[in-house]
Order: structure tokens, then sequence, then C-alpha cells
């Protein structure tokens, strides 16, 4: 099995640490390793023969061979980020030319899952499952009524395949009602972005849903191993419109989708709130958490994450996050943590390139 | 008439601004001069022939020497610091050494006077008054139910004297429903630390009410002009309780006590949020006021006042406090302003001196 990691993320809701020259799945942000090694070493045991693709920027190029110094690894570049559809597709050519067809995992690099065992097993049975053709899904058992996910919803069990479930359809991130009621109905599942597949499966459902992302893969592969490809594949990626492979694939296609039951602790750690409850475990009676030099009077549920080296004064202070960088510092209320985007967004309006 | 600026202060409650070894008397906090030099500007037209005697801890002395190059000044330097009463005693022996007995207007050199004429006329009153003997204290006309201002209660009026009151009480601050109650009634006004008297009368008060302290100061008096003075002075110094001249003299004082009543803006900008209310008028419609370079996404009420060159981006915050430097950060709450000098006692607690 062939495995694709997806790197070519902004990450621009964990501003300051994210930045365009070293985006969030590059940081260190939970755990020991940076995000994208700790995916990495949570597939390798997997991976036996087979080889893992990390599609970064190019601009990652050269941090990504730091990382992944002396591991054996592929790395593809984007010239541009079109989102995941031309990612998986980039990725699969690249597999095709080298190992042929043969079952491929795509993973998001910049997820946390907490039970790697659990989550091996739960890979194994998808490649397993897809063997036969069809796409596979990992489906999160929901703990709560997450509103900053998309959800999956299962349909009829599939014989003889332990829990796995027919997918009936994809559902965009729910209102807080539904997702109340998502929770109590049986069936919902999170979409962990996480799909198996045969390569040749994956590619024939492109080329049936997405004929110009086709189109294109066709002629950067032709072009592998030539001079022209780098010229070629910018000339593609310039043209394509930015797609995800759920809205793109996954949600059109006549293939037969799987939802394989994922029971581990899993978080897309999608902005400073979710990286907050990720690491309940650490907090203080009050609730704080506190990560780097802060004196803390009379605080409740706030997180101090500072790398700047300077002491951070709080009194008085809730639900608030400190994230505090050499050139840069954020303050940012709970409930606003998905705005952080909308705080890079107008930097970049007011041409700081440095602070991106 | 000679002028005593009490400009011995530690200004902790300023921190992370105000800091040992430039305290917020020696800060632009407000104005475009510090506010010691503000406060000298303010009297000096109206000393003539007379003296500004500044009164600094020694460790400030040649701050202060650079802030007032070239300007006529005395400065005079404590050991430590041990409230107004003996800062205020070793003006005195320093003015009638050089001076004789004659009118002494002393002031907080870390207050903010809104209307320059309005004070300067008060003033000029105040020292008519007292030619004949008294001490008289100016009194701000209350503007709101104000908890952290000590006040004067004012009595009888004095016949030919203007608005003057004999003052009948000083009233230690109050809590929010007697500072309502004071507003409602007459005759309640802010004590703003000001004070006029003969030299002679004040040194007889000190006499009387502080005998220890009158013995130290003799004992420094005379010492002065030899090589004796520095070592006498630290000796006296040492051994001295802190003391406010509020509690030590004017509260049991048998001379004749005055309030002329200020009509003019006064602070003693306490704390982040004294400046923020008197600052008011800078703030946008939101309230928010932003001294520094900031991204500002749905807030209120919220100030920053960066001095580290850095960006800080706040979003969802409301009645926040951000005071950032180059080594220290505070974020406060509104309501918790006065408890940036605990931040300040616990950073002494952990032994970091150099953000002192």
């Amino acid at each position: 099995m062939n495995v694709i990691i997806m790197a070519g993320g902004a990450g621009t809701r964990f501003w300051p640490l994210s930045r365009l020259h070293r985006p969030k799945q590059f940081l260190t942000i939970y755990g020991s390793h940076p995000m994208i090694e700790e995916t990495y070493l949570r597939i390798a045991p997997l991976a036996g023969e087979g080889e893992i693709y990390i599609i970064v920027n190019e601009d990652h190029r050269e941090l990504t061979e730091e990382i992944f110094q002396g591991k054996r690894i592929r790395i593809v570049t984007e010239p541009l980020g079109r989102n995941t559809a031309p990612c998986i597709g980039l990725g699969l050519i690249h597999i095709m030319e080298e190992h042929g067809d043969g079952p491929v995992v795509v993973l998001p690099a910049d997820h946390h899952i907490g039970d790697v065992a659990a989550f091996q097993e739960t890979i194994r049975r998808a490649v397993s499952l897809v063997k036969k053709g069809g796409i596979a899904t990992l489906g999160i058992v929901p703990t709560g009524p997450e509103t900053g996910y998309g959800y999956i919803k299962g349909g009829k069990p599939l014989a003889g395949a332990g829990e796995a479930l027919r997918a009936d359809s994809f559902v965009e991130k729910p209102s807080l009602e539904r997702a109340t009621r998502f929770l109590s109905e049986e069936g919902y599942y999170w979409n962990a972005g996480i799909f198996v597949f045969q390569a040749q499966a994956m590619m024939a459902e492109i080329k049936r849903c997405l004929p110009e992302l086709y189109e294109g893969l066709i002629d950067v592969q032709k072009s592998l191993g030539t001079e022209d490809y780098q010229e070629r594949l910018r000339a593609v990626y310039e043209k394509l419109t930015p797609l995800s492979i759920d809205h793109g694939v996954m949600e059109k296609t006549g293939a037969d989708v799987f939802v394989i039951p994922g029971h581990f602790p899993w978080s897309d750690v999608g902005n400073w709130r979710s990286l907050f409850e990720l690491r309940s475990h650490e907090r203080d009676t009050e609730g704080n958490m506190i990560d780097g030099d802060a004196v803390v009077i009379d605080c409740k549920n706030t997180m101090v994450h500072s790398r700047s080296g300077r002491l951070t004064g709080c009194i008085g202070l809730e639900d608030i996050f400190i994230i505090d960088t050499p050139d840069a510092l954020l303050i940012c209320h709970h409930g606003c943590a998905q705005d952080v985007r909308r705080c890079v967004e107008l930097i970049k309006e007011r041409g700081l390139d440095d602070l991106l």
C-alpha cells in the first residue's frame, strides 16, 4: 500500500505561530514532533514495501527534507494550493507511474489521532475492504455536537466487513441544532478527511466527476521524468479551480462509498480552541493552560502560549487565548478562534508580508 | 513662593510600562512630556523668584537631571521611599535653610490637570489664604462616584475668601454607596494631594503631630552642607515609618485646615483604567483605543498600548487592556486595574528583578 500525506495547507487559523514559511503542519503543536512527522510516524509501520508520498507546496520542500532527513519518503511539490482533489490526483499519477495500481491511503498532515493502534487497525480494514473497488472513508464516532466538522451519514451495513457501512451522504458543517440531532441519532460520523481506495479506481472517478482535472493530470503525467515536468505542472495548476475531493468526487461518485467507524480520539486541530480542548488534561483547576513564562491572577480558561521569551502578566481574564511570538501577538476570545483567519487577511491587506 | 514636587512614587500599577528604573512620573503617559515635567510646567510660571524642589529617590537623580536639563530646579534625593510626610519634611528643611519662611506649594508629580489656568488661579488663592497661617488643600469637585480617591468634607465658608471652606474631615476611599451619597450631598471634594502652607507653620505641625519625624529632620538639618549629610539622611530615613501627610498631619492637626474647590479636570492617573477614562475622547466608535500597531476585530473598550514594535491582533475582546513592552506583556481586565500591583509583587517574589 502507498500513502499520500496532504501537507499543502496554509494553517492561517494558527497565526501567529503558523506562518507562510512554516504553516501549522510543520509545527509541533501537540505531541513531540511536527504534525506532519506525527502523521508519518503513525502510518509508516503499515506502509511496508509501499511508499509514503508527501505533497507539499514547493516553498516547503527544504523544510520537509529537513524534517524527514534519513527517512524513506517521496516529496511531491505543488506550485500552488488547489485544495485536495488536485493534490490527490497529483499524488496518484506519481504512485501509478512508479507502483502501478494498488491500495492508497490518503491522510491530512495536520490532524491529531489519540490511539495509534486503533487507527492502524481501522486503516488495515479499509485497505482490505477496497480491494474489490470502491472508496472507503474513516468516520469518527462523534463525542459532542461539533459544528466545525463535516459529517458522513452511514447507511446499510456491509456483510462480512465488521462495522463498515455504506456511506449514504456527506453533510456540510451543521448548525448546533443539527449537530445535536446527529449526536442522538445513530449513524452520523465526523469526516476525518481520510480516504482509502485502489489507485486506478480513484483515477476513474476523477475522470468521470472532474474531467478537466483528469485531463490536466494526464498532461502532467506525460511530462513525468522530463525537463518539462515542473513547467507543465505549474501551467496545469494555474488553470485549475480549487476543489476538495469531498465536493469534487465523494458527493458525486457513482462508485461504492464506505464508511468505517473509527473508535479513536481524533481532532482536526483546526484552531486554537480545538487545541485548547485537546489539551484539556493539562489545564489547572481554574482551567488555565500556561505554556511559557506567565503570572496569572484571577483568570479562568485562559491559555498562554508564549514563544517570545517575554513574561506575560494576565489579570482577570476569562476564555482568552494569548499567543506571543517575537514579532506578533494574538489575543483572542475563545468564541472567535475561527476569526484568526480574518486577522491574517487584514494583515495581508495591510501589506505586512513579514508577519504572514 | 517655593514648590515641592513629590516624585518618589513607585508607580507599580503602570507595570509593565512603569519600572523601578523609570517609574510612572518619569513616563509620558498622557500629554507630550513626562508627567513630572508636565507638573513642573504647570507650576513654574507661578514660582517667580521662588524655587522648585523636586524630591526623587536617589536612583532617579540622573533621570531627573536629564529631563530638567537647563531648567532652574533643585533636586533633593531620598535614600528610601517613606511616603509623603517625610518627603514634605525633607523638602521643607531645604527650603527653610535657603529661603527662610514663606509660602510653599506641595504637588504630586504624577497627576493630570486639564485646565492649567484654572489650576494656577486656585493655587494663587490658596497662597494668599495661608499667609496668616493654616494649611490649604485643593478639593476637586467630583464628577462621579469615584471609589479610588480620598475625599475632603468641606465645612463653614471662610468670610472674604471666595469659595474657600474650612475642611471638616479627611475621608478614606469610600464604598460605592458612600461615594454616590457624597456626590448628591454638597461639600465633598476629591483630595488631590495638593497642599499649600507657610513653611514654618507646617514644620510646627510636624513637630506637634509627628515628633519622631521632626527630630529626624532636625538631625538632618544640622548636617546640611556637610559631608555627613547623605549618611545622616539615610540613617534617619531608615528608622522612619512610612506615613502619609494626610494620616500623619492633616487628620490630627490643630491648625486651621481649609479646602479650596478646584474647578478643573483632574485625575490621579492611578492605573490603566484611569488613563483609559482620561483619554476617552481618543476612543473609536467601539470604545477601542489603539496606541501602536494592531489589527482589531470585534472588540469593545479595548486598549492596546504597544511599545514593542510588534503587531498585536485582537479578536472578540471586551474591556481589556493590553500593554506590550519588549520584555513583558500585560493583559488585564478593566475591573482588575488595581491588581496590576499584585502582579508586580508576584514578579518580585519570583526574583525576576529585571522585569520590575
